[in-house]
């Protein structure tokens, strides 16, 4: 199975007046790590966008579970993978560690978002064989 | 119970080059609508911060689930509640309604984060009574 | 001349650890204000840069002077006009104001950012004078 | 002159409906930036801003000016410098570089943000002389 490690760095504007993460930020670095999968599996999702006619890959169901707080300066890691491909969605599984230990686990379940022929329209459509086989 | 509606207007910046919003935003909405939901309990989070010694009320747990998406200058309502109150956190329960049909479902789980008296960091407390009952 | 004033509230999640705005929120909020002060020109952007084949209003030059710091909760106006039209850019003013006294003064210089009829890449273009016209 | 380079990659969620960098984000790279610029003068700032009793560096003056767009995928590299110490302020330059080229540049002015020993209010100090030498 594919899996990725996506290193950053908290920043100040990532953080709130609380001194940690605002929350919204770790789907945002989930959202970027299923990007960095999609590379590793040499797809560029905006050339894999015009190549395939797909408007993107939207977002069904995220979820996320903070264990440890995290504040500027801390390095991540997103270790990213895809668990399940189902008819037209596939499951994103991110952990994301702070010196080796898993401070949030999360989830994203995305449609494979092509358009409609005609219409130009998003709708869900049925990711090629080819592609799903490079995540393994 | 004590329910609340928080409308906003989605902007250019919220939306990304699929031309629809930039999922993380609708967990900072979420986060907004939980800010109002105090104030309409009476309780300016700032103020309740410095006044009870909190550090926040940090997130443990955060989901949603998108039906329908939404674009620049669409204006949406979350309505938010406090669905229950646990020893240390408390759920609140966000939907998101664009032209009254439910376009996204979600919840935050929060720790009422207090402070440690000596070391001043953070620690989950017990809500006092008196604001549990404000919240119906 | 055309003025809008748009109003909005500062969240938690706008802040910093310093306990004030972050500041490129405040270009956030220009940016936004710019689409209000479309708005009340009868422009819809979105709608706009379809029927006018545009691809955006991009930004070439942007200036921001802070002089009152704001926190979660305060309530800001931001006062917006299109001071001045160019061969192919436009400059937006923007005033924001907190309880009355300017907070922050700033500009934008914007392209008309219509589509090379062939290539359909981002380009230069000249205002339609109908449109320039309601800007007062 | 102490110069840092930070280098970043643009993400999905930094670009907007016109697919190019929303463009407050560009703020938000110059803010990380100037992080970096005091790291690399052996002062991490939230460490710094305890050790001195600071708030923090709030920003008086931001400007950039934007010459090439940015889009998905682009490694963008900010070359950052203080230019000028003033009595209370002191002037980071930005420069932000694609494939070598200059994309944008911009400044920020910002205060030495100290707490009034009493109110423990932000008031404007003088930076340290030792610390005003590592910047060169």
């Amino acid at each position: 199975m594919l899996k990725t490690q996506y290193r950053f760095t908290v920043e100040w504007g990532d953080c709130d007046p609380a001194d940690i993460v605002f929350y919204p930020n770790y789907l945002k670095w989930m959202d970027t790590s299923t990007r960095y999968l999609f590379r590793a599996a040499g797809l560029e999702i905006m050339k894999m966008f015009i190549d395939l006619d797909m408007v993107g890959l939207p977002i069904v169901d995220a979820h996320a579970n903070f264990k440890i707080a995290s504040t500027v300066g801390d390095e991540l890691v997103v270790e990213s993978w895809v668990e399940e491909w189902r008819a037209k969605t596939f499951l994103v599984r991110h952990n994301i560690f702070k010196q080796g230990a898993l401070a949030v686990e999360g989830h994203e379940l995305r449609v494979w978002g092509i358009r409609h022929p005609e219409t130009r329209a998003l709708k869900a459509g049925v990711a090629p064989a080819d592609i799903v086989a490079r995540f393994g």
